[in-house]
């Protein structure tokens, strides 16, 4: 086995999800994520944890939709589902950990199944999807073909691009993260300037006074879901301005590029994309949170320098920032008050590598990606 | 997808399991058993059942008790894992049926794990193993090129073993076997006679006055739970005579080869093995029940005309009968009384095809393979 996989595995189970002895963990295997699934078991073996192994296949799930389909007429809506059902609950109420490794064989793989069946779908499982919230959970993907060509990148590749990603020293970009959030807990007010020739500035500012930032290093132990993490993220409110996102995103399987949205009084007024803009337009109209933003995070993960076309990535790329539209995480929160509430929460991400600046309260955090206690920061 | 892969997997939802719209139905994926887990997965949806899936990865379960082993000192005993952890007692706790479709990638990859893990690993999941048993569970095989490969042939060659043993007009095959249950069920003794040239002669006496016949149709509607079946049993006791078995068979991963038993007052008082002897004496020496009959069974699948190394299938060959040492199953005895009780349960074979007969209380009931209601048979 690729000793990196092991690493991989490793860092998941320490770093991340902080398994202990007796621990009860649940591990989702995708389809091809068989190896780290096998490094991820022995490491919980030794650590004394116990577990139990679900398959993660997006096919498995796309036969089972087809079949709900087939066995309803008409439309599909959330009570053709059971509510919750018992088995899914009991394992997510009985879990302590909860590893998802991603990594199937197609990232398109539920393309056909129609968007109101995975509505209903996920509707009918909000008690399940609470329930796994709940526990000590974290995402992870193992590198597969499939999402190296999502990637658009060779397999050797892209598995060198995800190790960069994810074996780093987490307690030391955790210690660099910890600044970033002091500025934005400390600060009341993050505006954001980029400059380019061949597209909108961005010129949006958002109160996030009152609001606590997350410092998402990659483990439970700060809140962070994720590995690879390495991103900063507060939830803002009263957004006013126009923002542009040039790097690539997808939307409900579809290719969105160059979004511009404009804001007024915290709510997106108008909006437009150079391609996707109808899958940007559901996005948005689909209930009143879905206009105003749920999210700002700041990317610092300089392991990830390319755009490969997947979120748990891209968000956290280095010399980024992005602004999402939708649900507000409740950690950004003060103890038992929500934020902005949707059923979505869709990130949008902005290259600031340069001709860019990001001000807290009027002074200058990070220009053209530096950082202001970085070597080369000019205020 | 081949068309024969939906078809069983309409048998083991609808037949089999018998599963019913809102089922709580829990799947067991094994390496490379995805496409008959497609298949099921689709048909549940169908019935508008809900479905979990687990990742029954021997390589994985492999990996975690290395784990185990390499996390504890010395030899692993039932104290190093928790007993029943809550996860897996869950989620059979709440399954209404458990379909586990084997078919991994190497049917000994847990072949480096030691023995004692292995025994302590089952011994601290009883309650696991008791909740599992007590939904209508059924188990099946995907045919897999590991599975073609155990049983020496080609895996197109295996593929339409596997069909022809599970594609079966169950239904007609259940009422065959229903004349099989009565005769039984009617019976005091049943006597096993076959003659060898080059082996020695069987001639086997057994008890089942008052113990009930399974005719195991592989539904749970008939207290049968595996697909393929077709084999009626019944928990024998009193035995008495030597019995030869010379259909090949696997004990605990050694190849063990014509067996010889001695029965005296319904237990084995001589033993010997061509091959794979030591393996017998391990299972004999088990417990006290080790060495005790805990049933008869009649094979009467004739879908399945070969031995492939694999008790699923050879146990149900037409033509064969076996005997078991070990455990008895419930479903056998009167309301409330248990039979012959023991920690193992290992199957061995008698081809019956040839210079053979099987009576009930004197009366012969098959002949060379041929039962008293089919033609040709011969008083």
């Amino acid at each position: 086995m690729d000793e990196r996989v092991r690493e991989h595995a490793e860092v998941l189970v320490d770093w991340s999800a902080r398994v202990e002895a007796g621990d009860d963990v649940v591990v989702s295997v995708a389809e091809d994520a068989h190896e780290l699934g096998v490094a991820v078991a022995e490491a919980l073996g030794e650590r004394g944890a116990n577990v139990t192994t679900l398959y993660g296949s997006s096919e498995l799930s796309r036969a089972y939709l087809k079949g709900i389909e087939a066995g309803t007429d008409g439309d599909v809506d959330a009570e053709d589902f059971d509510a919750d059902p018992a088995v899914d609950r009991a394992v997510f109420e009985a879990a302590d950990a909860y590893l998802r490794i991603g990594g199937g064989r197609n990232t398109t793989a539920t393309a056909d199944v129609d968007r109101p069946t995975r509505q209903a779908y996920a509707k009918a499982r909000k008690g399940v999807r609470e329930a796994r919230m709940d526990t000590d959970w974290v995402s992870t993907v193992h590198p597969t073909r499939s999402l190296a060509q999502q990637a658009g990148m060779a397999y050797e590749e892209y598995q060198e691009f995800v190790y960069d990603a994810v074996l780093r020293d987490w307690e030391s970009l955790a210690e660099e993260m910890a600044q970033m959030k002091d500025v934005l807990d400390a600060g009341d007010e993050v505006r954001i300037v980029t400059e380019r020739d061949d597209a909108p500035d961005t010129d949006v500012s958002m109160s996030i006074a009152g609001r606590t930032a997350v410092n998402s290093a990659a483990s439970v132990a700060y809140d962070s879901h994720n590995l690879p993490s390495g991103e900063v993220f507060t939830a803002p409110y009263d957004t006013e301005g126009e923002a542009f996102f040039d790097v690539p995103m997808t939307i409900d399987a579809t290719r969105v590029r160059n979004v511009h949205l404009a804001f007024e009084d915290g709510e997106v007024v108008d909006f437009s994309a150079e391609a996707g803009e109808d899958a940007l337009a559901d996005i948005l109209d689909t209930d009143d949170g879905a206009r105003r933003l749920g999210e700002l995070g700041i990317g610092m993960n300089r392991g990830i320098d390319r755009f490969t076309d997947s979120i748990l990535f891209d968000e956290k790329m280095g010399d980024t920032v992005h602004l999402a539209v939708g649900r507000a995480y409740d950690a950004c929160l003060p103890e038992g008050e929500s934020g902005n509430d949707s059923a979505v929460h869709v990130d949008m991400i902005s290259d600031v590598s340069e001709r860019s600046r990001m001000e807290v309260d009027g002074e200058v955090v990070q220009r053209n990606g530096t950082f202001r206690w970085e070597d080369g920061f000019e205020e």
